[in-house]
């Protein structure tokens, strides 16, 4: 008999979600769980191998019925290989998660990193549906990334390519949680963003007559940034413009490397719509090469919360149809 | 009879070189004439011609045995339809050149902007043979780049991608021939490289006790600076540390956006060896992902001054082999 499902498990820190779906990638059953990451590799591992099988048994199907199942993960991971090589919210290290979940389903498994997953997600089954080349970019707590080349996900040499948060925008910027200085994610991310107005707020009050919307919050994340910048706040406005001119900096750069015809932008931040998207339109079109900058389409992501589940089921699309 | 021949022609805004290869890029002959781009586009024209002519009758072969002319040529263009769209030091605007050499020698033509092609020569017949992801950057006047993934060279949804020069790596830095600030080539050049010390030149006296051994020259450029700092001049070591700084910054990103297996460094600056390799290695470490960089090679181009002509028979080896 054919083959006609496909399994996705969105593995993160604090939930992992499966999904059955058909080839067209419509989702056809979802279930959430808890991670419970600090009980440890084993009973993580555990809970994964429940969940497909949970998926695949509520539905009435056999394993034999499943094309493949697609896990997507935070990284560094290798993607040929199968291994989680270490992750900071997961009890994972060096682990061989393909072949343990192959070895307990009987079904062929492919892991990406999640940015990655998100990308194929959007260009097989979201905004991306049609294009060759496209790159997404994913703005959330950091900034992650995934190049799609000729209808195909760029891995590059050790499967870890696409790091498109990790570019020096700002030489002298501060430190980025991957070591290096001022890159895009140290300057532009949803931390960064709320870091930036924290710093502000500092000396906003000195400095100006009038107080500033972000004082009535105990707690600023980017999303109040967006809030209060929409409703006029002054110094919100100013750090969207500050933290937007980097996020549309970087997208001029990879208009004037990949000549794409889409720019797709996830992640929490991509949620606050036409206040960000005609900043980073602006910019773009201001720093780049006209050939290429006046045909570029820069879309937010259309696949909103089933983002992470989509792109799992689509490594499988992706590596098996 | 088979065909066995490849025809190659740089294109440049003083000089046309023209040569005829074997199908292993072998050169067999070599002629190079004087472009005279003042004469207007007919008459650069009919050099051209005159030269693909003359490199084949020299050699007492036929049309029919010349699998392809591939022509480098400075850009913009387009290299899927044929057309230079325009370029500073040639007369040829919106013009036809793939379609005008093949109705003139009824041989198949093909068109590629020249660090596009200096790309590909270096993949197929130099430092880069046998690799599969290979980054190019030429570093002289300006910056250009190519982009070899999965063995072929990618050019994007226009035909324009590679525009390495033109990543942001400082963005107050001044002003780019492209119009954006602070790109690669406005910061890491030869120009920029003369620039940088001609400015601090004109400070550095007022500044330090010893002389710089620059200010022996009456024209700086980027060859004098270097030479200078290897003899230890103090402003030139200077100049060197703040240009190279810019070029391991871009370098380091590529790393971290591609994964690449090589990365070449050609051009006229790529010549002066381990002064600027030793620095630029040194900052692609520091500042890209270790699973990456430490994989990673970083060398000068292998081509040498043939790196044009080998570029442009290196267009028919990848289209037409």
């Amino acid at each position: 008999m054919e083959k006609k499902y496909i399994v996705g498990i969105d593995l993160g820190g604090t939930k992992i979600a499966g999904a059955l779906s058909d080839k067209k990638g419509n989702i056809l059953y979802k279930k959430t769980i808890d991670t419970l990451a600090f009980e440890g590799s084993d009973n993580v591992m555990a809970r994964i191998i429940w969940l497909i099988n949970h998926v695949i048994n509520e539905n009435n199907i056999n394993n034999e019925d499943v094309i493949g199942i697609g896990i997507a993960s935070p990284g560094p991971l290798n993607s040929e290989e199968g291994v989680i090589i270490e992750t900071p919210n997961l009890p994972f290290k060096k682990f061989p998660l393909k072949s343990t979940v192959e070895n307990a389903t009987g079904i062929k498994t492919f892991i990406d990193n999640d940015a990655n997953a998100a990308a194929l997600g959007e260009f097989l089954f979201g905004a991306g549906k049609g294009v060759e080349n496209l790159i997404y970019i994913t703005v959330s707590t950091g900034i992650g990334g995934g190049i799609i080349i000729n209808k195909k996900l760029y891995r590059g040499k050790t499967g870890n390519a696409g790091e498109l948060g990790h570019m020096t925008v700002e030489p002298q910027g501060p430190r980025c949680n991957c070591g290096n200085y001022g890159c895009l994610e140290a300057m532009a991310s949803g931390t960064a963003i709320a870091r930036v107005a924290r710093e502000r707020l500092q000396h906003f009050e000195k400095l100006n007559d009038e107080k500033s919307l972000l004082l009535s919050y105990d707690n600023i994340t980017a999303k109040e940034v967006f809030e209060c910048a929409s409703k006029g706040d002054k110094l919100s406005l100013e750090v969207v413009d500050y933290t937007s001119n980097y996020l549309g900096i970087g997208i001029a750069s990879f208009i004037n490397i990949f000549d794409p015809e889409m720019i797709v932008i996830g992640g929490g931040v991509s949620k606050v719509g036409d206040i960000l998207f005609d900043r980073l339109r602006k910019i773009a079109l201001e720093r780049s090469f006209n050939v290429m900058s006046s045909t570029v389409k820069i879309v937010p992501a259309s696949l909103g919360t089933d983002a992470g589940i989509v792109g799992a089921i689509a490594i499988i699309s992706e590596r098996l149809l």
